[in-house]
């Protein structure tokens, strides 16, 4: 009966067998040692025969486990028998076993189905994989619905820049920017909140460390609230649980990365600023007056928050109108009741209050110059009575990235996809 | 404070605020009988003062909750004052308060923003999302990591037909039909246990009652099994666990849909035959000698399922190498370690152990006339170690159809997408 390696220790002296990848041997003529790693950790094997196992080859090791001080873990495995379940061919492109600081992005990326065998590498995805089961169990405490909706669209809410075309039998189509669309006709069908995990996709030429072509976009939309603060304060209490929640089981990764989880009363310090307040914060801290708040800005501003607020984050609401979709509630003619979050430098949520009154939304399509019938289908939802709402977008990559403090948010993705990279 | 309507029952004779949909008016001159939908219920609200509100509008109503007997849940709501949020514009080109048995499968998809107002028909994604948790929850029980995976592919491990091209900056891509290259990848890298919920794509020209092109699959992949008895097994721990859960929290709606959730011991009983045997028994109870289990095979082998064993489901494995991909793990040459499941007389499930030796693949792939050079990034997996593994893929919307019993696949999918229909 197989055990795992992390279960070692509390076998000591039995016989157990051991199942995974040969992570480094360490031939010393008369004694080998022999790390073996598996889904749960590394643990070391003794022996006095000669093998000539070779690294990343998966094999079967059984032997009895002794407690040994100076073994990694205090436990270490008499090695009796080793079969080779799956041999590892030639030259390994670029070592697993080494700190990953050692390789380039490039190298990481291009290497991707090898690169993720190094156990800290891989551990941004098994946090990452923590983060979508906080944010789902969360939601659903609120009694949001997970939906999931079509990524192949006739148009785009948003116009049609920045779509990537798919030839769909004999007619083109799109694939969605975001579920906006669905998520506001779900939350007008009565299921009044829902959240969706899904893909979203931006043929946006970009090629920086902030930017995805493709990434996962956890999505939430409420209905009845009344501004943009409602879904602020849902998005700290979501914050909070996810943290709280990678505290308990993702604690030793964000501290093998050298980061931090921010604790639930940093969350609830997050200030609320608004855009133009922001932009004076800005001017200030870098002596030049500025009028939108670029990826500089965001970094200015999350310092200052960290500063005067002691949280590495801040909320900015009050976006004026001409930065904001035609769908965001304006205030006041100019403003809107929308938001973004940013943390720890960088935005990872952009979210607000939707017109939900047909007439007002006919007004701000022809404000924006759009065209009625391209929205034909969108319309429909508040042609029969939509309730206020609202809701907003976190960017799991760019989350991911921020909480590890990884320099580059394609490392937060298991196989990203940027302007030149389509594999693997 | 606003209270949900199934809270109703608990708050009588006080004062509370409800909001929703005007479900539905009845206008006897002296006195007036609304019936106001909210995300959890119905409830009547009774008013001696005439009002012009009508069907679908949003309200804001205020009043004192009352026993009622003859009143739908008991309670009614004596009004007091009612403000609308969000008045629905004229005529409802669907009537949302009636049974939906009376609108055709057309009408549902065209009007979807529309339909998905009607309460039983939006219970089908109430469903669906407690299915989305129970999946996850089980798989995380058992030390699975969630995947997210990218869908825009260089090329399809299964080939290049039935795919879908994308057109990506200066290039072309597709969209994925199935992680499966991903997943393995993830296997390889020593998570050993994956899933991922995502979007699946066939560009397939079918038009039936079974059929998507654009799908959810639920998907798993797993380390370190013997045989596809394994991935059988693990199948059936799941849907134990999501049938189990659905008893629970769907158990209303699947009663509405008049449908029966299989219990734990039915799940227990699902038989375990070969392709070969399959095929004798739909000779037999067809009376003509067939050489495929097509989807009248696939009736009548759940059918005798029922009979023999008293469960709606069949395991079919040992499947001709020549019906599976080049993937498949082979058994004497001509077989394969694969399975279908079928649940009420559809599959809902593909699986089967993968090869996961590099020259054993290497071969195979020469078999079925593909080439080496088209599936590099795929080799790569196999090449440095990859452990004994396989999984499978359960469609979400077939799963829900058939809980639920419904006639068409795409009554479960939210926005469905097939040959002719791109929009809502």
């Amino acid at each position: 009966m197989r055990i795992l390696i992390k279960d070692a220790v509390k076998n000591l002296d039995k016989e157990v067998t051991l199942l995974g990848w040969i992570h480094r041997i360490r031939d010393l003529g008369k004694i080998s040692f022999i790390l073996l790693r598996d889904r749960s950790g590394i643990i070391q094997l003794v022996t006095d025969k000669i093998t000539d196992i070779n690294t990343e080859s998966v094999v079967k090791a059984t032997g009895t486990l002794r407690s040994n001080e100076k073994a990694p873990g205090g436990v270490e495995l008499d090695l009796k028998g080793i079969e080779v379940l799956a041999k590892a061919h030639g030259d390994l492109p670029i070592a697993v076993n080494q700190d990953p600081s050692k390789l380039s992005l490039e190298a990481v990326l291009d290497h991707r189905i090898l690169s993720l065998r190094n156990p800290k590498i891989r551990s941004i995805f098994t946090l990452q994989s923590n983060i979508l089961k906080h944010f789902a169990t969360h939601l659903r405490s609120e009694d949001f619905t997970e939906i999931k909706t079509s990524k192949l669209i006739g148009t785009g809410t948003e116009g049609g820049t920045g779509l990537f075309p798919v030839q769909y039998f004999d007619r083109k189509v799109y694939l969605a920017q975001s579920p906006q669309f669905y998520k506001q006709a779900m939350v007008a069908s009565g299921m009044e909140r829902v959240f969706e995990i899904g893909d979203a996709y931006r043929a946006e030429k970009h090629d920086t460390p902030r930017h995805l072509n493709e990434y996962v976009s956890l999505d939430v939309e409420m209905a009845f609230i009344e501004s943009e603060q409602d879904l602020m304060d849902l998005e700290q209490r979501i914050l909070k649980s996810i943290f709280e929640g990678l505290k308990k089981d993702s604690g030793e990764i964000v501290k093998e990365w050298n980061s931090a989880i921010p604790s639930g009363e940093e969350v609830d310090k997050i200030p609320r600023i608004t855009h133009d307040e922001a932009k004076e914060i800005v001017s200030s801290v870098s002596g030049k007056r500025v009028f939108e708040i670029n990826p500089e800005g965001e970094r200015i501003l999350c310092e200052w928050a960290e500063k005067e607020h002691g949280c590495n984050a801040v909320f900015v609401y009050a976006f004026p109108r001409r930065k904001r979709p035609f769908y965001t509630f304006p205030i006041e003619n100019h403003k809107t009741m929308s938001f973004d979050l940013l943390f720890r430098g960088l935005e990872i949520t952009t979210g607000g209050r939707r017109i939900n009154e047909y007439d007002m939304l006919i007004q701000s399509i022809e404000r924006f110059h759009l065209k009625p019938e391209g929205l034909a289908d969108y319309l429909e939802i508040f042609k029969y009575g939509c309730p206020p709402h609202g809701g907003f977008a976190i960017g799991l990559e760019r989350l991911t990235q921020k909480i590890l403090g990884l320099p580059n948010v394609k490392e937060a993705s298991l196989f990203p996809r940027d302007r030149k990279r389509v594999r693997p």
